[in-house]
């Protein structure tokens, strides 16, 4: 059984989008994964099609109904199916790799892609949807997330990139930035390698590598250096 | 003078993807912004068009040399180009909404969109690249973090959105996440909008909205809480 992820949108045209191209659509082809793509609008019952309407109390912009939303989630997700379904939303709790990897080990997501000012809040209740945020800004609209999410996970789907994955996700989850990488050439634009790079003492190299993303991550990440630093105690490293 | 976007990428053809549709697609159509992609592979010097080769020092991933992609740069952006240079990168400073509004008052941004492990530091220290992240997880590649990057952007630009942007982010701005939103049907499933929202008290529908919002960040953001709580003392609200 391989990861298998629903989109509910109104825009499934977006789709497969980045997510055809590269790693993960050679995943896609290879069937690492699987995606289906639903059209929110197609549940609408009125001869416009329509799937908003005005905020109840007042104020600016649409809101998502939730009897239509609902026919849509159903329409994909039966009540046995053990998939999370996720609402992609500015609300939502921050996507962490740490919540990437849980997702890359389940059955895969239903994911609604949120448009309008929002969702009507008895849908996200009823159908238990867990809404979920890429970061702290705004976007047109839960398309380009999901797809952000999607990326993230199959990255981890087993066959898809091998031993190179593991390494790069630990690292990242050491809550260190990456240190500086260097590449032949040698000497460009009278800008030379670090030395200790060339040394061939891997121990020194190590050290090198280490102290410069703490360096890295203390300047441009404090919020990443602190969490470290209050893990560290009970931690391992 | 309308915001110019300049992309380099190994992969061209995911662009404009989930840009060339819905707002960001509109707003492309009508000459809000301008978008160009450059192939960096196409500066490569040898017969197998490489552009990456081992990393200094040893370790796993293949990094992008400095050479060809400072000429690729040097293509699209003269010494004379005002536009930021942005590397989209796990490494960088979080993307925000104060600094998509920034560049969405400039006159555009180069984008170079990371593959592989990394990218050579000489050539983010030559060609002065601000290396930018849109969260903490690890993406197969720069494209969809571009792609993100430029949908909250253009939303912004003049004529795009409208007044429907500015009050969006204002509310984003004052650190507090969005209240529940409820629309028609006035029941559904069981489920009713709450009474305060129909009851056409605008000043007791405010106060709950604030308090629903205040209670939702506070859960679920307890950062974006504790930072607005800190600003309290000298800012208006």
């Amino acid at each position: 059984m391989s990861f298998k992820a629903s989109i509910l949108t109104l825009y499934p045209d977006m789709f497969p989008g980045t997510l055809g191209q590269a790693l993960a659509g050679k995943a896609l082809k290879s069937g690492a994964w699987s995606l289906d793509v639903t059209q929110i609008r197609d549940f609408a019952t009125d001869r416009h099609r329509s799937v908003d309407d005005t905020p109840a109390g007042g104020g600016a912009g649409m809101v998502l109904r939730p009897d239509i939303l609902a026919k849509a989630i159903d329409h994909v997700s039966s009540t046995e199916d053990r998939r999370p379904r996720l609402l992609m939303s500015p609300r939502g709790t921050p996507l962490t790799q740490a919540m990437v990897r849980d997702l890359a080990t389940g059955p895969g997501a239903v994911i609604v892609c949120g448009r309008f000012e929002g969702v009507d809040e008895r849908v996200i209740e009823a159908r238990q949807l867990t809404e979920v945020s890429i970061g702290d800004y705004v976007l047109s609209g839960g398309e380009i997330a999901a797809q952000v999410l999607l990326d993230a996970v199959v990255r981890l789907l087993p066959g898809v990139m091998g031993n190179a994955a593991s390494g790069e996700t630990e690292s990242f989850e050491a809550a260190l930035l990456e240190h500086p990488h260097y590449t032949r050439p040698t000497e460009w634009e009278g800008r030379t390698i670090p030395d200790v790079l060339t040394s061939g003492n891997h121990a020194r190299i190590d050290a090198w590598r280490r102290e410069r993303a703490e360096a890295l991550t203390k300047a441009r990440r404090p919020d990443l250096w602190q969490a470290q630093a209050r893990k560290k105690p009970t931690a391992d490293r």
